[in-house]
């Protein structure tokens, strides 16, 4: 039997044209573009149009994305009361998880596998993760739920869905943009999640739910809660330095800095950075940006991180972005879902237009030839 | 880069004890015991003792075994009330996927990974898929669900809140056996699911709805149902030559006939036949039995089906097998589910206890280095 390939690091499980990157040299291109070319304009409109459609959308093309989006926002009356009578100490990674796999409920589901059909169920994913979260977040707080805008970008209409506001145009720029940056990353374990479910066959919605139950955990969309969990611990600017000796010496790992795949800055850091950098002028509260610029400041030019090629990853300053958005430290992990959700929906259509069952193998290690004994003699 | 192992045809991804295949031979062990010492006589309580302890239960660790699973059966009445105002429609495997996900609303799905915190959220996974299967599938028939009972077997209690009354004892056997028989099956792309998911310490609900997604597709638990259709097709004994000749002309493939692992007798199918044909010589409605054996009869001696390997699956015999235990076809994946979840929520506890990100690579086969056009120049 072959070596064990535990991880499968290394391993290479498919083609694709959806993403690469580089690990070494910090690039990510979506596409074709790279992340660089698309972080300062695009919209996540686009870069669903984009990962989906193989090209930037045309201004006809992005206007009836739009239309197929904002005509799917809404949840029908049966599934809003679902959500509304969810219990408010669930965690929002399983309401998110749930609340998709209840898509599901409303949808025939019928196996039918051509192109529209798929598309019709990405477009309802899409549209209805944001409401199915921001319903969440206001019903457990005893807040009545705030129909979707037709009029409303996908950013701003979750903003508006989550406070009841229009968003300033710096807030709905900044959460457009942590969608562009966190809407596809290649075979990371959700999107893997994704494609062996859907290469049995099973539906859009069972591919996606798998794809959000493998992201809640720690060790992937987990991690940014984590990291913002830590800046707070740290609480001021001036406790940096006192607060990373300390992780040096209990050799704690710090949150968000360290990625499996790069060895470089991670491509997405230095955007997500500027973008924080630019709430926290407009805005009186800059702490978070002042105690993660500091982390960074400190840690990049540490020599144990200089040499495992330690750098601030795309969870680093996900965090403080998303705090200063009004966001809870317990929902960061369903944007980051509603973001991804592009990137898996394009996998999980790619996986059907070539589909072939994911079946690995296993070395068994345990005994053998163990023979039955009545329950008596046990 | 190395070479695309698509699929992972071959691929070892781990070292498991759980359960051993060897597809050439037809041998299938659990925790080393062969499935023809436990099929004639192990209960699927005993299996589940089997595959979550790796021993077989004595008397008194099996009764706290059963008193475990039997103090989870009953849901709270808002899970109840959610199940109940399931639409009608719903696709069975879409409510169990959705129904599970629901039990994690209700716990607090703390970061705990401890053991014994695990096996009672396996406890309450596996004691309550059928008290949701069942609630569904009568509510969906206009019927008043059917609490669990305290002093049935898994099978029994099953049966009992189905139809509202007790199982013959042949039934209960038949549907103990199928339980025991689907209970495990190595790394298939649902359990490979199941542990991705926990790979990324996932919790243990959204690692089993990733399983219970996965097997949903018709490739992996669909191809059951699909089996029973093709009998129905086939319809009466007298019909199988003409119908077998039709699907040699038209090269139709034969449901439940080959696997991607067996390429002798699927080891289940002969202990899966034998209790057909004791529910078919109980009942007036032997047809089912004949169709299928005859079929059986026919395929294994033609030259095409000699060369190719290709035998009777676990599916073919399950069809006929629930078909009698009077479950509607688009249950019957419901059930492998209700089974498998043993040898799932083994897989996910035995990848906790030794966990690593599985994360694979893929290659990149798209354009490069593509430039920002302004929307109007597209």
């Amino acid at each position: 039997m072959p070596n064990v390939k535990s991880g499968l690091d290394g391993v290479v499980v498919a083609q694709q044209d959806i993403c690469f990157i580089n690990g070494d040299k910090g690039e990510l291109d979506y596409r074709g573009y790279h992340i660089d070319e698309l972080a300062p304009t695009a919209t996540f409109e686009e870069i669903v149009y984009l990962l989906w459609h193989r090209k930037l959308p045309n201004n006809e093309e992005l206007a009836l994305l739009h239309e197929r989006l904002i005509a799917r926002r809404a949840l029908n009356d049966d599934h809003l009361s679902l959500i509304q009578s969810t219990p408010h100490t669930a965690q929002p990674m399983s309401v998110c998880r749930t609340g998709v796999s209840q898509i599901g409920l409303y949808d025939p589901e019928k196996l039918l596998f051509d192109k529209e059909t798929n598309m019709l169920k990405a477009d309802d994913i899409l549209s209805k993760m944001p409401t199915i979260m921001a319903t969440f977040a206001r019903c457990r707080k005893g807040l009545k739920p705030i129909p979707p805008r037709e009029d409303l970008s996908h950013a701003a209409n979750f903003l508006w869905m989550l406070n009841g506001e229009e968003p300033t145009p710096e807030a709905e720029k900044a959460l457009d943009l942590y969608l562009v940056l966190l809407a596809e990353h290649g075979f990371n374990a959700s999107t893997f999640a994704c494609r062996i479910t859907a290469a049995t066959w099973a539906g859009m919605y069972s591919a996606v739910v798998s794809g959000i139950g493998t992201l809640s955990g720690h060790s992937h969309g987990g991690a940014i809660q984590e990291a913002m969990n830590q800046f707070q611990e740290i609480g001021n600017v001036d406790n940096v330095k006192p607060w990373f000796k300390g992780c040096l010496k209990s050799k704690k790992r710090i949150m968000g800095i360290g990625h499996r795949v790069y060895k470089s800055l991670d491509p997405r850091a230095p955007h997500l950075r500027a973008k924080v950098k630019a709430l926290a002028e407009r805005s009186e509260d800059h702490k978070w940006f002042d105690i993660a610029l500091k982390l960074e400041d400190i840690a990049v030019r540490h020599p144990r991180f200089k040499e495992r090629k330690l750098y601030p990853n795309v969870d680093y300053y996900s965090a403080p972005l998303l705090h200063m958005l009004g966001l809870n430290q317990d929902m960061f992990t369903c944007m980051f879902a509603i973001s991804r959700a592009a990137g898996w929906t394009a996998h999980i259509m790619a996986q059907y237009e070539d589909n072939r069952l994911i079946r690995p193998r296993a070395k068994y290690v345990g005994p053998k030839g163990l023979k039955w004994t009545p329950i008596e003699e046990r």
